[in-house]
């Protein structure tokens, strides 16, 4: 018998007319003859309601009540989706995530998923009650933990893994993953399968229909995901190994980051070889450094230039001149206004000189290029914002993009 | 060490700002040298907007669910009011009914607490950390259950017996228990000390200061209660064995209750026996029948009458008829726009008299007496509405009550 998970996110269940709707959904799967598991996240923005409230109680609200708190959002959604179901004449069970046997580490507030006790799950769905379980929990010794972002996405990957599920299906606001994102690029095509290894590096790189964390359990594990829409009936993308996918395109997407900051620091004696402790420094400071280029201009002298969103650049550039006796820097410049345009493909291992249309493609629409940065599946650029837009548009039509759609 | 158990309810956490007061309450009490166990109740109405959700899910929704959902709110509350204690450098700890070990019989919404496994309360206490529970909730076989009305009270009480605390205050939006409704008579007192027993009485008498389930359970385990306000400093009014009360007041309280009907089911023969039948079908149906009065008329034929809320008035009657064969009746009355005032005193089982002179007080502002019911330390006489308010101020006055303000 099939077994599927099928998660639904906030937006999905935002209202009492759409968990009816995601009911309607699951009642018509379960009565194809699928075994059914729901996970869901918490409603709409009542999050950002109970974030509120603990920012008035205390600065910093302490993590383990954070997560006591937190975590009845989810517990609000499971009871309403069981509710919904049983009102469709569905047999269903809200779980929270001590009740599905999720064990986590002993971190609060972004806790990793340790193990799955599956033995409540597997008796409810061997009498075709169809489990609903909160995304986003679990225990650790008797205490509430919260898996942090991406948590929900998370949790269905996971149950879809320990349950050895058929395949694991995200339910968003989107039709699926798209070639660039439509409102740059208004002939974006949408994808019917891509590999893990695309789609994380797609994920990291702003496309944000599902967490890089889900994306990389779903890959250990094997797990097949799906990413559809709630609202519409569409077919959705397919994530899936690059092994099993027939044919690999070059490049599958274009992915866009804005409001990037370029910091350059300028004249480092080579001699020092303190630059680890420069991007600890950053890491411990919650700075989240992207791309990073070191180029020798003369002898005994590096340069150093690294992107951060530029909401971080004034923390950053201070956390640099802090350490500047220790790096023995000359100087340190900074370039807003900059973006981050990306193709990926895991057809580039075998296909060289994409890079290089890349490139050209840039130039073609007058758009310099700051920094370059490769991985196998994925070549980044960064350009003024002024070009981005233009630039989008020129890459996705030059790797053949603009045809899937067509 | 003195341990004591403060429960706050949902007015006294209905918004951030109360939270911190109530945090600034338990402080005091930590730091005069005390140990505290905090119980709570969902934030003000929060509760309402989730049942109205479940309504909209399912009729009747699951009640497995209802308490999964319900549960959500007071967990809501104890980590707000952890966090607000953080704040106040007060060591703390949310936890929730599961985690606090309230194992209750496997009853979803009515569940009674069967058993409290103090280990971790234990341990916090021993550590000096204040442990904030959630009210109204406990677990049981691994299901979240709820207790129902009154649990809050309940879950305090429960646990202030399992350590044997030296007292359980409960918090409320009042100062305390009074001899009258104050907004029926001006010169109430508030009682200083009043007997479990009284309290009872007083309790199901309509006074809504306590559930009469946590007096109960209070009596039942020698838990000393004190009720008082969460937004004065006033004392409270502390309920206690009578056995342990210096001097007995003859009259305690009087109590009021409004929009009560009278039913007479009239000309009973009395060969048939189903009278228990008709009060059964009455309860099955949620009729709650307070006062009862059986009287023989004439020969081999009884009249009997009994006293329901306005609401239930043509329900009952409709549960009347349906049994008209049965019980062969002659004929059903109806009398609507009574109150039943009552008065509630220990002192009454050593002093014969008192419902006579009750009877005479309402004899002096021409109130009729429609049906009378006594109890060792009460005696309840349903009248008109129109003539409640005069004659409650007349038996406060007449039973010395007024005197207790002075």
């Amino acid at each position: 018998m099939t077994v599927i998970v099928q998660k639904y996110g906030g937006t999905s269940v935002g209202t009492a007319e759409r968990i009816r709707a995601v009911a309607e959904r699951v009642a018509a799967t379960v009565q194809s003859g699928i075994r059914c598991v729901v996970v869901v996240s918490a409603m709409g923005h009542s999050t950002d309601g109970l974030v509120d409230l603990a920012n008035q109680m205390m600065n910093e609200p302490n993590r383990r009540e954070m997560d006591a708190l937190l975590a009845t959002g989810e517990q609000v959604s499971i009871a309403l989706v069981a509710m919904a179901l049983q009102a469709k004449g569905i047999q269903s069970q809200s779980m929270t995530g001590w009740q599905a046997g999720i064990r986590t580490e002993a971190v609060h507030g972004a806790a990793r998923i340790e193990s799955i006790d599956t033995a409540r799950l597997d008796a409810l769905l061997a009498s075709g009650i169809v489990p609903v379980i909160a995304g986003f929990q679990g225990i650790h010794d008797g205490e509430i933990t919260t898996l942090g972002r991406g948590g929900s996405d998370t949790t269905a990957v996971a149950i879809a893994a320990a349950l050895r599920a058929d395949r694991c299906e995200i339910y968003t606001d989107v039709e699926g993953v798209y070639t660039a994102d439509p409102r740059v690029v208004p002939v974006a095509g949408k994808l019917s399968v891509i590999s893990y290894e695309e789609m994380l590096e797609l994920a990291t790189l702003g496309s944000q229909v599902l967490h890089p964390r889900a994306v990389e359990t779903s890959k250990q594990h094997g797990v097949t995901l799906v990413v559809r829409s709630s609202f519409t009936q569409a077919e959705g993308t397919v994530i899936t190994d690059m092994a099993t996918m027939e044919g690999m395109r070059i490049v599958t997407g274009v992915a866009t980051e804005k409001e990037v900051a370029r910091i350059a620091v300028l004249g480092i004696p080579t001699m020092q070889h303190h630059l680890s402790e420069m991007f600890t420094a950053l890491a411990q400071e919650q700075v989240n450094v992207d791309v990073i280029v070191q180029s020798v201009v003369k002898t005994g002298e590096v340069d150093v230039s690294f992107t951060v969103a530029e909401a971080d650049v004034e923390r950053a550039i201070r956390i640099c001149e802090g350490l500047k006796a220790l790096l023995g820097y000359r100087e340190i410049m900074q370039e807003l206004e900059l973006s981050k345009v990306s193709i990926v493909g895991a057809g580039m291992i075998t296909n060289p000189g994409v890079a290089a249309q890349m490139f050209a493609a840039l130039e073609t629409v007058g758009a310099e290029i700051k920094m370059v940065s490769t991985s196998e599946i994925k070549v980044s650029c960064v350009i003024a914002n002024e070009q981005l837009h233009e630039a989008v548009n020129q890459v996705h039509r030059v790797f053949a993009l603009d045809e899937l759609n067509r």
